[in-house]
C-alpha cells in the first residue's frame, strides 16, 4: 500500500521563494513605457508599491518570505502532496501520478499564495486599499481573503460571465469583506465606454484589469494600490512555494526523478509555481518534460505571436514581452474563467522561446471528460482551469503505458470546482460543445497588434 | 509555534468502529412495529441489506471496518484534527480550541464516512440501487459519490427549500451520477399527496425520507434498498471513527484531557461520530462537557420530548424512541439544512437522558456571527451547520477565560460552507433574523403525538 497523502510539517515549508529570472539563459527583455523605452520603478509607483517594484524587478535567485507571511500562510500550508493511485489503476499505467494540492486553501486555489504577499508587503507600505480584477473569482476571492486578515479593504471587478456564472462567488468576497462588483462596470471611465459600445460583453480579464487600475491610480490619497493575480514577475515569485514544496516531498517518498511537470495556464502563476524550480533544475541539465496547458479557445501560446503587448484591455499598463492573442482579444465564456487570458507571463513566455517548457492546448468538452473521470476514480471535484492538467496527466500516462515506462509525472491540482459546478451541469447535460479559436478571429486580433513594438524571440542568451 | 494541524498516517487510522450501545447504562428502548410490538429482523428486511441490520441491532462493543472500506476511505482520511490557534488569539482566551475537520472529504462533510460503509454493504448484499433523502444535499452528495465509486444506481430526494437554495448541490450529485430530485415530487404517491395539500411546502427530510422509502420498497425485483444519513445506530457507528481518530490525534500533541467536547445536531451523525468515543470515557468516571447544538428552529432536544415517534412524515419507518418535535413537523426554512429534522437519533436521545450529553440551541443570526468570526480569523468558510457548533465553542472559550481556566475544547468542524454562500449573502445584507420555534407551533406539534406509544425516560440503567 502506497501512502497517498504527503504532508510537510510548518518548519518544513521553505523559507525563500525561487526566482528563475536568476537563471533564465537568456534575460527577460524589459518591459516597456508609453515612449517605447524600458520604465524605471518610479513610473510603476502609482500602481504598485516600492517594496514590490523591486522584487518584480530583482534579479536575486533566492528571496526570504517574511515570517509574518509564513504565520498566515500555515492556515493551510504546506499543501499536501497526493498520489492520484485510484486514476493510475483506471488507467491501468505504469506511471505514478502525483498532484500539488492547492485546493485546500481558505478560497479554494493557489491564489493567496501571492494574495497574502501582496496584501502584507503593500500593507508594510502603508497602502490602505487594494484593486483587482477577476475571472473565474478564485483570485477575487483569495485578495477579498488575504486583506481581510490584513485589515485592508479590498474592492474586485469580476468579469462579467463567471460572475454571472458564479454567483457564490461573489457572497464569498463578502464573507471575507471584499467588495466585488461585475466588469464592465458603470463604476469607471474605462467601464462605462465598453457599456455603451458593447452592453452585451461577456467581459475580459484585461478589460477588468483596466477598470481596477483605474479606480486605484484614480485616489489622489495614494494610499489605494492595485493588485495582480498572476502575469507578472513578483506573482509567479510568490507561488514559487509550490514547487519547492512539491520537490521537498517528492524526496519524503524517494522519487529522484521526475519525468513529466505539468499546470494549466491562464496568466502563468499556478503553472510557474510548480513548474520553476523544476525548469531549473533542466537548465542544470535535468531531463524534463514541462508543459503549459491552455484552453484551445484562448491559445496565446500555441497559436500566439511573442511580441511586446499591453496586459490589459484598455492599455493602461506597461508593454510587455510575451505571447499574445492582442490585448483586445476577447475569449468565447469558457467555463475555466482562470485562463480566459490574452497574453502569458513574460517569464513563462520566455521559458517557451528557450525551448524549456512546452506550450499544448485542450478542448474543453475533452477537459470536462477528463474533469468526470477523476471525480469518478479519485473522488474530487476539480476546477474547469485544473481540469486542463488532468487532461494532460492522463494523455501522459497513456503515453506512459503505450512506452512500458514507469514515469513520474507530477502536476499541480490549482483549485477545486465545488463552485464551478453549473459548468459540469452544462457538460453533463450535452450543452458544452468542443470549442477552438478559429483562424479568422486569431488573424484578425493579431493584425491589430502590427503598431506595436516588435519582441525578438531569442534563445542564444543574449538579445 | 504550535502545530495548527495534526495528520495520522493511513495505517494509523483506526480499524474498528465504537458501538456506543454495548456500553450504555440503560439499553436502547426497541424499535416498535405498526402494531405496538418490538420489530423483527425481517420486518426492516425490504428497507435494509440484512448485514446493516444485525450492525443495527448489534450489541458488540467493537466491530471490524472492512478493508475494502478503508481503501475508499484513505482518500480523504485520516482528516486532520486543527487547533483553531488565530481564533484563540482572537478572543483572548486561555483554552485550547481544538476540531477534527470533515469538510476535507469529496463531498464536504462527515457523510461519506457512512455512505462508503453503507453502500459497500449493500452491494456485498447484491443490491444495485439506493434511495434516498438529503436536506442540505450534504448527504445526498455524499451516497452519490459512494454509490459511483462502488457502482450503484443512486436516487435522491431533496427538500424543496435546499433544492432551490442550492442548486450546485445538484450538479454535484449528476458528476457522480446521481439522480436528484426536489422533494415531495410527483414521482411519489406520498410525494404527490403533500403537493396536492401543500403545493407551495418548503419540505421536509420527515417528507423526503417517505418518498425514498416508497420508491426502495416499490421495486419488487428486491434489488432497491434505501438509505439514510443520519438517526439509525448503525450510520452513528460508521461515525465513530472520526472520535477514534480525534484521540489518537490528541494524544499526539500530548493532550490528556478533553474538557468539553461540541457537535452540532441534526439527526446525531456527526454529533456522535465525534462525541460517542468521550462519552465512552464518561460513563467511566472521566469528567467531560458533552454538548449537542441544535437550532433554535428545530429545537427538539432542548423543548422536543422524549417519546416514540415515526422518524418519517409518513409514518413509514418503525417507532423510535427519542427526542421529538412531532413526525408532522416542518421547519421554518433555516440554512442549516442538515438541521432541519423532527426527531433525534435513539442513541443520542439516551445519553441525553442518562445526563451524558447536555443539549443546547442556538438562533441562526448567532450562528452566522460566528461563522464570520471564523472566516475573518482561521479563514474558513463552514457550513451553517457547523456555525452551530463554532457558536457554542467560542461561548466556551469565553467562558473559559471567564473562569481562568486553560481547558482543552474539541468539536467537530463537519462541513465546508462553500456550495451555501447564497445563506451568508443573506445574513451579511440583513435578511436574516433570529428565529425560534413559538410555543404555539410547539404545543400543536407536540399534541399530534398524543396517541403515539410512550416512550419512559429511564436513567437508572434498567427499564
Amino acid at each position: 500500500m502506497h501512502e497517498k497523502k504527503i504532508f510537510l510539517k510548518e518548519q518544513e515549508m521553505p523559507r525563500k521563494w525561487y526566482n528563475l529570472a536568476a537563471d533564465l539563459p537568456t534575460p527577460l527583455l524589459p518591459p516597456l513605457g508609453p515612449d517605447g523605452k524600458p520604465i524605471t520603478p518610479d513610473m510603476l509607483s502609482t500602481v504598485f508599491p516600492m517594496n514590490l517594484i523591486e522584487q518584480e524587478m530583482s534579479s536575486n535567485r533566492w528571496i526570504d518570505i517574511p515570517t509574518e507571511i509564513l504565520e498566515i500562510l500555515y492556515r493551510w500550508r504546506p499543501a499536501p502532496l497526493r498520489r492520484a493511485v485510484y486514476l493510475e489503476q483506471y488507467l491501468k499505467t505504469p506511471a505514478k501520478i502525483y498532484y500539488k494540492d492547492e485546493s485546500v486553501s481558505p478560497a479554494g486555489s493557489h491564489k493567496p499564495n501571492t494574495a497574502v504577499a501582496q496584501a502584507w508587503y503593500n500593507k508594510q507600505f502603508g497602502i490602505k486599499k487594494l484593486t483587482t480584477e477577476t475571472g473565474a473569482g478564485q483570485w477575487g476571492s483569495a485578495l477579498s481573503f488575504a486583506c481581510c486578515l490584513l485589515g485592508l479593504e479590498c474592492k474586485v471587478f469580476m468579469v462579467r460571465v463567471s460572475f454571472d456564472q458564479k454567483p457564490l462567488r461573489k457572497a464569498m468576497m463578502m464573507t471575507w469583506g471584499g467588495k466585488c462588483v461585475a466588469s464592465p462596470s458603470p463604476e469607471t471611465e474605462i467601464g462605462r465606454k465598453i457599456l455603451k459600445e458593447m452592453p452585451n460583453t461577456p467581459g475580459s480579464l484585461g478589460i477588468a484589469i483596466s477598470e481596477a487600475i483605474e479606480e486605484a491610480v484614480a485616489d489622489k490619497t495614494g494610499k489605494t494600490r492595485y493588485s495582480l493575480g498572476s502575469v507578472l514577475n513578483h506573482v509567479l515569485l510568490h507561488q514559487t512555494i509550490i514547487g519547492l514544496e512539491a520537490k521537498k516531498q517528492l524526496e519524503l517518498v524517494k522519487e529522484k526523478k521526475v519525468d513529466v511537470v505539468i499546470g494549466c495556464a491562464g496568466g502563468g502563476s499556478n503553472f510557474a509555481g510548480l513548474a520553476f524550480p523544476f525548469v531549473n533544475d533542466k537548465i542544470h541539465g535535468k531531463k524534463i518534460d514541462i508543459i503549459a496547458v491552455e484552453p484551445s479557445a484562448c491559445p496565446k501560446m500555441t497559436r500566439g505571436i511573442f511580441t511586446y503587448d499591453f496586459g490589459d484591455c484598455a492599455g493602461m499598463t506597461p508593454l510587455l514581452a510575451m505571447y499574445s492573442l492582442g490585448h483586445g482579444f476577447i475569449p468565447a465564456p469558457i467555463h475555466a474563467g482562470g485562463l480566459r487570458y490574452h497574453g502569458m507571463a513574460p517569464l513563462v513566455s520566455q521559458t517557451i522561446v528557450e525551448g524549456l517548457v512546452t506550450p499544448r492546448a485542450y478542448d474543453q468538452v475533452k477537459c470536462y471528460e477528463s474533469a468526470i473521470l477523476w471525480a469518478k476514480t479519485e473522488g474530487a471535484i476539480c476546477a474547469p482551469e485544473t481540469s486542463h492538467a488532468i487532461a494532460c496527466a492522463i494523455d501522459e500516462a497513456k503515453k506512459a503505458k503505450d512506452e512500458g515506462k514507469e514515469k513520474v509525472i507530477l502536476f499541480n491540482y490549482s483549485g477545486h470546482g465545488l463552485m464551478d459546478l453549473m459548468g459540469y451541469e452544462k457538460f453533463l447535460t450535452g450543452q458544452l460543445q468542443p470549442y477552438s479559436l478559429s483562424d479568422g478571429e486569431l488573424n484578425d486580433s493579431i493584425a491589430k497588434m502590427k503598431d506595436l513594438p516588435k519582441a525578438k524571440a531569442c534563445k542564444t542568451g543574449k538579445w
